[in-house]
């Protein structure tokens, strides 16, 4: 008997997928890794009690597993590896709401939007909000720690884990943290496989921590001459106040979504700024007329505030469409650089002229109040010259990140996109620690291996 | 040349103590570890390189390194280890405020409450806040993953580190993260070092977020019948809003308090409630009118709402001198379990039968708010039997708190005096996992041995 028949053979008939027309879909995320392999099968574990089979029978055989949420990664962490087993999560979506704790326990399969849906039956909130929030699943988004538009007020994924499920490099199933909110008990175990890309283990459920829903929001919006006044704009209202949402579009950016899906932006505008307050009663009013003032006072040529929801989410929509809006211009590069927040100004204009002298669109949106940037190279696909141009320009605003004692990637993961960047970051010395911990817990590598290290 | 001179000619002088009149005060944290050690030596670091220079030395002659902060630890995490170094940090205390990225960098000795004030020199504010933040230390915080009063709203340590330097055990120095705010570029080992209680290295400095200034806040003082009711008050107000505080203290606290420093608590009350509310506008007194209606409907005898600061911090000062009014009335073994908040009730009821049976004192204070307790028991210094059924009642409230899905440190942290409870619950294989993390991480033990594991 084959290895492979022995995995097929030890799991329910349909788990384990072998047709090449079936498994292709299971070989890229969204940023389409040209170097994606091609996997030996893919298993669509229906319970944890499959994951530790699949794992253990990798174990035994020192195959590679790659783990595998909703395949929206932008950083192709979960890239399918010659040879190896995809191991996709999606049909465990179980997603349970213990209000009184408020708390809910979901598989890792389940989608965030669904996550955020089951908790508002209950009068509660998950906040962490991706822009993929529709359509990336839970387990991804502990995989990078993923953040999103509200994480300037309400933080990111990691903040919200309470306990994770875990299968381990050696198929051992171990259960951490739990319903309580503080628990000093041990090492921080659960932080630590909270943005550990798969390459410790597997996330088989998590209990996330639930708050009480979100109240009423304001929105403002202000157009700006340049992108570096929007981001002196950023600066000046992060110095004074939190507010819930603060997400920054430079013209590329407003005119990738005006052609995708006209909403009547101003195509001439320099950078928008998208801005939101939910502090309760009065104090709305008072964090968007501070807002306002300090838009104008950054030079904003016009500043639009509503109190109407549904007014407000048009332009949150028109911000969550970029990465579509984009990927109709060409193939992409997708930077998730951050620096801190004061240097948000000196970030836009180092992409500029990086932009400029590579001769290559960088579009950028941020989730600019937490100083994340997403700036996406753009390139005409089969354009060989210009592909070379693009990864200079890729590579260049990386390190102009780090120059400016920032990071690589604020929320995306390094996946394999950025793995070849991540000792520019971290230096040996921290590189030789990451490797001591992935060494103790999966020594023979099968765990993810190519992503991160 | 023996081994302890090589390691004090390697520093200046005054550096490394070895008086055993000088050392004594540094075997001890405030749990009066009666099995702390005899150090060979006090080493009083003035920087980093001189922390890199211990463990340097340490770990070429394989001896045993105990960090310590302010001592004010509640776990014996920081009890000298016979022939052994304790590495105070004690004097390395710079805090340096940057105002712009709302950060402060802080070394390890420096005092919470010395950070929360250089932070309100710019308008700013450090969040946590152990009820001891007058005299502890930000590296022992660090160590600890500290929570306090406030944390039910505005969470722990970890969730204000953004970076660290650490010492690592081979006396390498690393440095993770850095003033930005979201960073997902590699492992979470910023995230790992918090709560570590110095098994896996000696932070040298911390990069903290800060927020803006709290807001004006108001306070509910609220009497109970019981701690049941009081904690039924509890479980009602956190389904509905998230208060800036929110203790609890039994009525054997009440009379510790009372008789150590009398301000006309009722005596005869079965539990006070201090909550606080810090909404902005007007949505605070909102707040505290649900809380009133919250107590009241649990049964409350007496509420009592101010706005006044002071007339609030009397009561929370109180509520603070609750450890030194307990210390006057015997030995203690110091609880810190938690639970689900909803279990609150059910954690407090079993504690009152345990010290019923046992025939010991268990006064309770807790951080309600999120389900973490404090019962702390009392018995007659010297009375044999009576610290034999002190210590079996120490034991069951944690085997309590384990059975409810809690843990039985939320904020002090393991050290020597919870280490025998640990695999109770965290089980074999989440043991196993934190013994492979510290293996590769410190493979000779040196570091701080005998804690945690």
């Amino acid at each position: 008997m084959d290895v492979l028949t022995e995995l097929i053979r030890s799991l329910p008939a349909g788990v384990v997928v072998t047709d090449a027309t079936a498994t292709e879909k299971y070989r890229y995320d969204w940023s389409r890794d040209a170097s994606a392999g091609t996997p030996l099968a893919v298993v669509r574990a229906e319970d944890a009690s499959q994951v530790q089979a699949t794992v253990r029978w990798a174990a035994a055989h020192r195959v590679p597993v790659v783990p595998r949420g909703a395949g929206s990664g932008l950083s192709g962490g979960s890239s399918a590896v010659d040879g190896g087993i995809v191991l996709s999560l999606e049909r465990m979506r179980a997603i349970e709401v213990d209000a009184d704790c408020q708390v809910a326990v979901v598989e890792p399969g389940a989608y965030n939007a669904e996550v955020k849906a089951a908790a508002a039956e209950h009068g509660l909130w998950y906040p962490p909000d991706p822009s993929s929030f529709e359509i990336c699943s839970i387990g991804g988004n502990v995989a990078t720690n993923a953040g999103g538009l509200c994480c300037v007020k309400y933080g990111v994924t990691t903040d919200y884990v309470l306990g994770l499920d875990v299968v381990l490099a050696d198929g051992t199933l171990v259960t951490l943290g739990g319903k309580r909110i503080k628990d000093v008990a041990g090492l921080s175990l659960t932080k630590l496989f909270v943005g550990s890309e798969g390459t410790l283990g597997v996330v088989t459920r998590a209990i996330l921590r639930l708050v009480p829903a979100q109240g009423a929001r304001s929105t403002l919006v202000a157009y700006f001459p340049t992108a570096v006044a929007a981001a002196q704009a950023v600066v000046a209202v992060r110095s004074r106040m939190r507010p819930s949402m603060m997400e920054l579009m430079d013209r590329w950016s407003i005119n990738c979504i005006e052609d995708y899906k006209p909403m009547g932006l101003d195509r001439d505008a320099g950078a928008l700024l998208i801005a939101q307050s939910d502090a309760p009663g009065t104090s709305r009013g008072e964090e968007v007329a501070l807002m306002e003032q300090a838009c104008s006072a950054a030079g904003a040529s016009e500043v639009f505030v509503t109190d109407d929801a549904e007014e407000g989410e048009m332009f949150v929509a028109a911000r969550r469409a970029h990465f579509h809006a984009t990927e109709s211009r060409g193939a992409l590069l997708l930077e998730d650089v951050g620096v801190p927040v004061p240097l948000l100004p000196d970030l836009l204009a180092r992409v500029a002229e990086i932009a400029a002298r590579h001769r290559v669109e960088i579009p950028v949106v941020a989730h600019a109040g937490d100083g994340n940037t997403h700036p996406i190279v753009v390139y005409p696909p089969g354009d060989v010259a210009a592909e070379q141009r693009a990864r200079a320009a890729f590579d260049e605003v990386m390190a102009a990140a780090i120059a400016l004692g920032g990071t690589i990637t604020g929320e995306h993961g390094v996946g394999r996109a950025k793995k070849h960047a991540l000792p520019d970051q971290l230096g040996p010395d921290v590189m030789a620690l990451t490797r001591k911990i992935k060494d103790a817990l999966d020594p023979d590598g099968i765990m993810n291996p190519g992503a991160v290290l």
